[in-house]
């Protein structure tokens, strides 16, 4: 399997409000999915999670994550990602969290954030794509 | 984290064409997420794939397994279940498919099918639940 995004499919990435499917590992192995938003840098996926949620733990100790991001207006069009952690930040994500506010919401300010939340930033390179529809 | 499904969610894996995000294990620890029909037999979440697939590789070795269902009518109502494949098995896979084909499609015959593929359903036993939205 290729580990670049095919051109046709990076508007699941970047212009369509697609949710992306994240599947980390818990400590005992099992899978772990959940529904978020996403974003593309050019090279990376981009997840925004808290310090302290699920996903933050599981993918601070184990890199290795999968995702699927559906086109919202054909499930039956999606792409698949293995792909590996390569850095998490809290540098810039509290902006970035803002930028997928727009993107998703069509609001400036994130509406969601809890009191003392901090928000990080997880650069997932894909090593692994595969993709259905067209 | 409860290990039974709320009454409130069940539509999500009965009436509601809602696809589950299906996270199983390739052989190297890398979380693998494709979406997929899903149906409920009152225990188990149901999940019908064909022999030889990666998930199904996957869940024949490695049985436990993740998955995210998404209101299709709302992708902030979703119910979160870790859980664990007990029993896999050919019988009634062929039946069942064009029972999802019904749901899914409104066809009477799932009109997918590969010569020679031989379908296989998954029994999954929900361990421990998560929902969001109401």
């Amino acid at each position: 399997m290729p580990s670049t995004i095919p051109e046709a499919f990076l508007d699941l990435l970047t212009t369509k409000k697609s949710f992306a499917h994240l599947g980390t590992t818990m400590p005992d192995g099992t899978p772990q999915v959940t529904p978020v938003w996403v974003d593309w840098d050019g090279q990376h996926v981009l997840v925004n999670s808290a310090r302290g949620r699920l996903k933050d733990r599981n993918m601070d100790t184990r890199r290795k994550v999968g995702l699927a991001i559906s086109d919202p207006e054909n499930p039956y069009r999606y792409l698949g990602i293995q792909g590996e952690v390569v850095e998490v930040t809290e540098d810039g994500a509290a902006a970035h969290i803002d930028t997928m506010a727009k993107k998703y919401l069509g609001q400036d300010k994130y509406p969601f954030g809890q009191p003392g939340e901090v928000r990080c930033l997880y650069k997932i390179a894909p090593r692994k794509v595969h993709t259905m529809g067209a």
